[in-house]
């Protein structure tokens, strides 16, 4: 088998076997196959797409590069999600508490910012003392103890997608449906779950800018994961403005916490409610409406709250910062970016959000930026809102004032003010099964 | 300036402007710009293509990446020709002397075999004590005083052609048109003469598989030749069956020589004239059908092959091999295949033929492969001939008896027999120049 003949094959719109899929991503793992051939290769694929069987394939070779996490010292049935990413997306450590407390176990494995803002990761490293790395015995431990533990990607997951991301980073392959359904399966796969919930983000923000891009995504991914025998399913969600009030780690712990007793913005309960009756779902707990319901009561009820609590305790976080999460790292410095003129706010740019809250300190500009847990943005006006001139559209947040002029003129270019008042966004726009595509 | 820009514009289909052309290619050159960005930006230009402007200045830039020869040591107007390559090609050595009797310099600079079968300049090497490197005076003054020479290309003879060849081969990224001319065109223009006329080979034995392909590879390359200033045509010619009888290095070297003495096969002087007479065009000496004139008078008047007999001389060959070609290097086995039935000879294909004789030992398995000089397939019928049973088709030639029973089957493959009389297939298809496309 010639790595030649597979680039070949795809560039010329052939199908490839399942012999030569593996041999490809094994042999480009070892290093046989070089980056060269693997780049031209990609690119063959943006172009011709891949089939269903391909990417099926692709996929479990990419989860089978690396370690298989086995979860069978966890009892009961585990449920994990995967959210392709937005600025403001804080629903992790919403939904994981929220079906914890609903009896299905959340063994999670998050990731560390790709973007302008810090993962999920990032945020929970914000509480002092909480570790997110955790022994393999541990990490079980803490599920089977309190129903959920959140942990970091362990190295050696999927190797495959690491080395392939980076090489597609810098090719400009990023940007195809069936890779990166590829990517975030097989590590999802690898992850060893039961069932996979799918967050697909839409819009300006998202990393696809249409719903019709989310829906081709997300029945790529639902059928990889249903070919692999994992119950597979993808919601489409709002990423066209930023999710909640809070942007930056610490505060979207505070926010998350708000939720979690809640209260906290409408927009991010809505879609925490959601995925969580989604995760539910698909672990057989009932129809969607009745898992809506019983992740409603979890939150009135306070037992999705205790189990945040009890995670934060078991993993060496201080408890104390999250029933008072005034002890949460802070910024010493404010500054209020008011309205130069009355409208509606019709658009807050979820990208250029994102780059102020980096250029605040809440976010990577290098791989070795250190992050300012306590910086970041919240926001005071959202999109509907009528404003005045001089009202008070966000508070910057940063360790220093010189960060400021930068941050606000980013944070401005934002903004879209209009004296027709816009039509509310949906919030969820539809769902992918194996049922097939259902819009709302 | 940044590779993964000028990928993202191709992927797009958007065009590179002249400035991030050239960063590509001198960067690629000097390493700056890893093989796996080149790789990807090269398949994607398989899909996109590129625009006139686009492959003239890669061209260019490919053309300045190394030594520009400097012809200006050489008196009058210098004519080039490019062949696309095919099996049995040994037009060069019959064109150039036809051109140089008629008072245009030839100044050439060959390549080795790329494909099964020897380059013109592994042919002329098969006549003993024949240099085929020259220094540039030596070069230079063999033109002056006999009015041709052929040498070997100069090492930095467009070095990044040279590199993105290579990466081209194994990245499945070699049959692109715009990237095919540009890789000619950027070797032609660094050599320095003031016409190209370029041999488009078309047919089951060539690159170019269809006129169509044939005609749009001629057409990019005569607009990249004619930007840069250069007069360039392009001859489209068939390329289905073998041209001319003798397959071999020495053995061409003894047909070009019938040729030259206004002997040897109609096919091969045909094609030999025109190309000829395109050059004469090209370099101001009257239509084409006056050159074509000149050509034959060339031959008649033994003028061509006396240029030919003072090149050899001039470069150190054995002139008394050429003045009897039977001196030559000569295989000591000859192997008859004969006829097993009878009928209409309709085809003889080109690569099967190509990799018969390299089995005979006349072309390179791999690079390191030595010639075998007096190797070869002397054809003694061609597609349109009557065929008996027990007929000598052919006559292998090679250095031990062994080589046969491969080379005899390959060679067999290549043969179609059938009792209807074959359609005579065109030699020339058609011209294209600045003023367009000239089908005959």
């Amino acid at each position: 088998m010639r790595a030649y003949d597979c680039i070949a094959k795809k560039r010329d719109g052939e199908e490839l076997t399942e012999e030569e899929i593996r041999y490809l991503i094994s042999s480009y793992v070892s290093g046989k196959i070089p980056d060269y051939q693997m780049a031209a290769f990609l690119m063959a694929a943006y172009f011709q797409g891949m089939t269903d069987r391909e990417t099926a394939v692709m996929t479990q070779a990419v989860a089978h590069s690396g370690d298989m996490v086995d979860l069978s010292g966890i009892q009961g049935v585990k449920a994990d999600k995967h959210s392709t990413g937005g600025v403001g997306d804080k629903t992790t450590m919403i939904v994981a508490p929220i079906v914890a407390a609903c009896g299905v176990k959340v063994a999670k494995m998050s990731g560390r910012g790709l973007g302008h803002t810090g993962g999920t990761i990032d945020k929970l490293e914000a509480i002092p003392g909480f570790r997110t790395t955790l022994s393999k015995v541990e990490f079980a431990d803490v599920v089977n103890r309190t129903g959920l533990s959140i942990v970091g990607q362990s190295g050696n997951l999927a190797p495959a997608d690491k080395k392939m991301y980076a090489l597609r980073d810098v090719t400009a392959t990023v940007d195809s449906i069936p890779l990166i359904a590829v990517s975030i399966m097989g590590k999802k796969l690898a992850a060893g779950n039961d069932s996979i919930l799918l967050d697909v983000k839409t819009g300006s923000g998202a990393f696809m800018k249409t719903l019709d891009a989310s829906v081709s995504l997300a029945k790529c991914m639902v059928a990889i994961g249903e070919a692999a025998g994992k119950r597979t399913a993808a919601l489409i969600t709002n990423m066209d403005v930023p999710l909640g009030n809070y942007i930056g780690n610490a505060l979207e712990v505070k926010e998350a916490v708000q939720v979690l007793k809640d209260r906290g913005p409408a927009d991010l309960k809505q879609v925490c409610l959601h995925l969580a009756a989604g995760m539910l779902e698909l672990s057989g707990k009932g129809s969607m409406e009745e898992c809506l319901e019983l992740a409603r009561e979890a939150l009135k009820s306070g037992a999705a709250f205790e189990r945040f609590l009890a995670m934060v305790e078991a993993q060496g976080g201080d408890t104390a910062c999250i029933l008072d999460p005034d002890r949460l790292p802070a910024a010493p410095f404010r500054h209020e970016i008011k309205a130069e003129k009355e409208g509606y706010l019709t658009h807050i740019d979820t990208e250029a959000c994102g780059i102020a809250s980096m250029l605040l300190g809440a976010g990577r500009e290098t791989k070795e930026s250190v992050l300012d847990y306590g910086a970041g943005i919240i926001l005071k006006k959202k999109p509907g809102d009528w404003v005045k001139a001089g009202d008070v559209l966000a508070v910057l947040l940063a360790s220093g004032e010189e960060l400021f002029p930068d941050a606000e003129a980013k944070f401005r270019s934002a903004l879209k003010l209009s004296p027709q008042r816009p039509e509310a966004e949906k919030l969820i726009y539809g769902k992918v099964s194996r049922d097939g595509v259902e819009l709302f």
